[in-house]
């Protein structure tokens, strides 16, 4: 049997776990959040590189056979850092959603959401322009968006969502991209309201992308169902008072560890 | 000559140190700003004290007389734990703006507003009971409100920002404070959208008031101008872009260190 680890800044890697969770019912995972430290897309690039290395670490020691790198700031900045350390596989969430993206589009304008670290890393914009040369990629931060995500500031008709997602997304809809990339795991929350500002445009969620990748590698076992163990660097409480929310399912108990 | 260090999750407490060098201009300064693991304020209050300890062991070896915790949120939970280990005077923000509040009450209604962990610790509520017995407070987080400082989303008249400041503030104008305790160094910066919303009422800023109770224990000299040192825990690059504009002054070296 297979046994999968992630690593995100803090909970909202959990909708990665989700989406593999679907794709694989019977896989064993060690989720590892780190909410004491949580966010990374604010942070610079040696921090996030860092803090992935000792995420890593300790999931290595938890006997995985696949690592998942879910947060797409460390996914943009520290995956060379982890393969180089790693003896095992190391897969991030950008390039299977450039990868999406690039068969999604048709026109070849493609936008880009993600934090400041992810959009200033230019991964994104890299692993674009490899599956599709010819893209005209538009990439933009929305540092509003995660905490709009957490508050629980949503509904695409509140005036303060409404209204920050236009500012962010104005630059998109004056490029006329037909397909978007939401490059952070807490986007798809705000998903009904980035289609509104939007219409006609092929939404790609990483997540999903990286799901199919993680499907292509693993094997699936009939009538299991996996076991999982969820880590965080913060006290459990928080985490287990909104995990629930992003996993879709029941999380009971976490352990806290000191990384 | 006195030597103070300061610190906070971040670049926020540089409003408390050029509060302080308002009054001190001749005194010196060694700032600290946890920017690798800022913010404080949705972390827990185990987290946050180990945190706050590290800072304080690192500025302690720096020579300081006195410590000054610009942070909120480690003001309202760490500091017993300071001021158990250290061998020096620890100040917070908390008491003293709680403080010039009760101070500042007409009617005895006070709001406080402040991050999750600042609320929820209770810390500004014991205080205001405990300057003033039969003062009726009401206490709101208002998550939105570090972020859109940080983005540059400050003018009243912003749709985004006039409905977040709307929506916080409403149990606290449903309670008809007369004065509002700022209970979170990036909040000055909406300071014209908080008043807005909030006419009549008297906004205690808790840097202003820490600066006060700085002025009363350490002299100034004449003349004399102080030298300040700047330490981050992320790199300085990040730190030297902002800190001018929260400082007031420029900042031109900052030094990176492991806490």
């Amino acid at each position: 049997m297979s046994r999968i680890g992630i690593f995100d800044s803090g909970v909202g890697g959990l909708t990665v776990q989700r989406a593999i969770l679907e794709a694989l019912p019977s896989v064993d995972t060690v989720y590892l959040g780190d909410t004491a430290r949580v966010p990374y897309g604010t942070k610079s690039a040696d921090t996030v590189t860092q803090y992935s290395l000792r995420n890593a670490r300790v999931l290595a020691r938890h006997g995985i056979d696949l690592l998942v790198v879910a947060c797409n700031t460390a996914s943009a900045v520290a995956l060379p850092a982890l393969r180089a350390e790693l003896a095992l596989p190391v897969l991030g969430v950008v390039e299977p959603g450039a990868r999406a993206a690039a068969r999604a589009t048709r026109g070849g304008r493609i936008g880009v959401i993600g934090t400041q670290g992810t959009v200033a890393s230019g991964a994104y914009q890299a692993a674009l322009h490899a599956a599709r040369p010819d893209a005209e990629v538009v990439a933009r931060a929305c540092p509003l968006f995660v905490p709009l995500a957490e508050e629980g500031w949503t509904d695409p008709d509140d005036p303060v969502v409404r209204g920050a997602v236009a500012r962010y997304l104005a630059p998109l809809v004056e490029a006329r991209i037909d397909t978007l990339v939401l490059g952070c795991t807490h986007y798809p929350l705000l998903r009904a309201a980035i289609a509104r500002a939007l219409p006609q445009v092929t939404l790609i969620d990483s997540a999903e992308a990286i799901a199919a990748e993680v499907r292509a590698r693993v094997a699936d076992e009939d009538g299991r169902e996996g076991v999982h163990a969820f880590l965080v660097t913060d006290t459990p409480e928080k985490f287990l008072a909104v995990a629930g929310r992003f996993l879709g399912r029941a999380v009971t108990s976490a352990e806290h560890v000191d990384v």
